[in-house]
């Protein structure tokens, strides 16, 4: 046994030795979340927890605690819309250093409950006490299933289509910002970054409709950023994947700021993003259907039959591995 | 706005706030579990989540991996015996400091789906992720019904009988050994105070045959000690109590180690025994009904009419009040 630890080792090793999936678990470790059936329910439960810690995932003076509400749901249920879920409840955790306000629990448990990122999935309980060092979020969400239909990292196939829903490497552009102490942005661009960086919106009604529309295979939402992100989703298809770096959704405004776009939109993380895939013939229907009210897709690869190899396809057909630059906990 | 804060003020302006009920949630806010309804599912879904944080909840050099995660689990499925539900399904987060090894982690896994201390609750997922300072545990267990036989803090009324499961003060007697150095105990009361301390059951067996029973009308687990948790049992039914402090099942054996066993089982926490109450009328019935092999019950008390008024009875019949000294996490 090794000493080394990384994220995906881990949860490789716990779903080897505890993962048990069987009538009443459809789908235990290692996917966005837990897809259980309980008593004679019609639909599939799902569940996702997420955990942020002051210095690790968030830096107080970089958020105002109604934002920070606001990330913590939407980071939940980001992982529900991956997998097409109803977003219905949750329950938070949270523990705080004495020198925190009453006013300060307060914006942050608005900003928890706030529509425009929780939707309708309404706070039923949780846990409140005191913390030592720093501030401590635990969230577990829960959604179910619309007509049953669930999507999962597993079910893609070579030669579908690679598809994200809005920008990416925004929120990593606007990270970049304030660490290097850009509090109080002043262009359009600057203000746009921070604010997804702090408060991005769960695409949860989009995965809904993907999940609904019959016409995709597999999805996740990025959290660590494509590079590290895509492997997963092939891991769990068995898979590889081509990424045409042309066709990224890119930020372009990051360059102002010194960020160089594609790097961000590869490895840049938290974009809460959803990628998924689709049976080539059903691409163009796909593109046709997806209502225009929502955020925009973009095709930016294909799966291929190389399974766990990712490539980058440059201009000029030029081909170079696509290494994972994206967030792990323990590589930093 | 005061800027006091108190795990109880909190609570109860989280639930003023944003505690709702509905066709979907039968209990929000408040209770030891959050009680909801899913799709055209016969029975309620129950939920709690329970956050410990090392140097607030535990010291590592106190508890083994092992331990802590048979704690974790027993902490949560606590609160769902509270309600009388069976135990289904967990999820955890664990943020853990570079210096923990995965021996460590593994072992933690290991105590947590322990079945001794889990039943059949299922680990199905979480969030694996890097700790600044200490341990960082987060558990959400989810539970269902038995018959829709669910029971709540309310409910209970004057003139009813108030029973607690098991002894009283022998988790706190074990952490004062420790906090006093003795790591390695040698006296059986001594070994068996720690090993209550560092791995409490909880009784969701118990609670699911007292849900079932009819005969119990309110019910909640003492996490905090007795006297925090009565009067909050008491706040939820509208009612006020008498203790008698003779019937107490204290814990005698930590008179060894110099403490007060009436004194702990009032105020230690961490029991995680049953406090219920039950009809004048159907003491006797309980009594005689109650299964052998589990841990015992005992009468401690009444209900009153006095609302929040708590009492203690002494030898002599004197009477003096009953005040909160339980574990608050904002008065140490």
């Amino acid at each position: 046994m090794s000493g080394l630890i990384s994220e995906n080792s881990i949860i490789r090793l716990l779903r080897d030795r505890y993962g048990v999936n069987g009538p009443l678990i459809k789908e235990g470790i290692g996917d966005d979340a837990a897809v259980i059936r309980t008593g004679k329910a019609e639909e599939y439960l799902l569940i996702t927890t997420d955990m942020l810690l002051e210095g690790i995932d968030f830096r107080r003076e970089w958020i105002t605690p109604r934002c920070l509400g606001c990330k913590s749901i939407a980071v939940n249920l980001s992982d529900l819309a991956a997998m097409g879920a109803r977003p219905l409840f949750f329950t938070v955790s949270l523990a705080v250093p004495a020198d925190i306000s009453k006013r300060w629990i307060l914006d942050f448990y608005d900003g928890l409950t706030d529509p425009r990122f929780a939707g309708r999935a309404r706070l039923i309980g949780g846990d409140f006490s005191r913390a030592e060092a720093g501030i401590a979020i635990s969230i577990t969400a829960l959604g179910e299933s619309v007509n049953r239909k669930v999507l999962y990292r597993k079910g893609g196939r070579a030669g579908d289509l690679l598809y994200v829903t809005g920008t990416l490497g925004q929120s990593a552009a606007g990270l970049r910002l304030l660490e290097s102490g850009c509090i109080h942005p002043k262009s359009r661009a600057q203000k746009e970054a921070i604010r997804v960086h702090q408060s991005p919106e769960a695409r949860w009604k989009a995965g809904m409709w993907l999940a609904q529309s019959g016409l995709v295979r597999c999805m996740m939402d990025l959290s660590d950023g494509l590079s590290t992100d895509l492997p997963r989703l092939c891991a769990a298809s068995g898979v590889g994947a081509e990424v045409r770096v042309a066709d990224l959704p890119v930020f372009r405004g990051s360059r102002l700021w010194g960020c160089n776009p594609d790097e961000m939109a590869l490895n840049g993380g938290e974009d809460f993003e959803l990628l998924f895939s689709v049976p080539k013939s059903k691409g163009k229907i796909l593109e046709e259907k997806y209502p225009a009210g929502f955020p925009k897709i973009t095709k930016i690869g294909t799966m291929t039959r190389d399974i766990g190899k990712m490539w980058l396809l440059e201009p000029g057909n030029n081909r170079r591995p696509l290494v994972e630059r994206g967030y792990d906990h323990f590589s930093r």
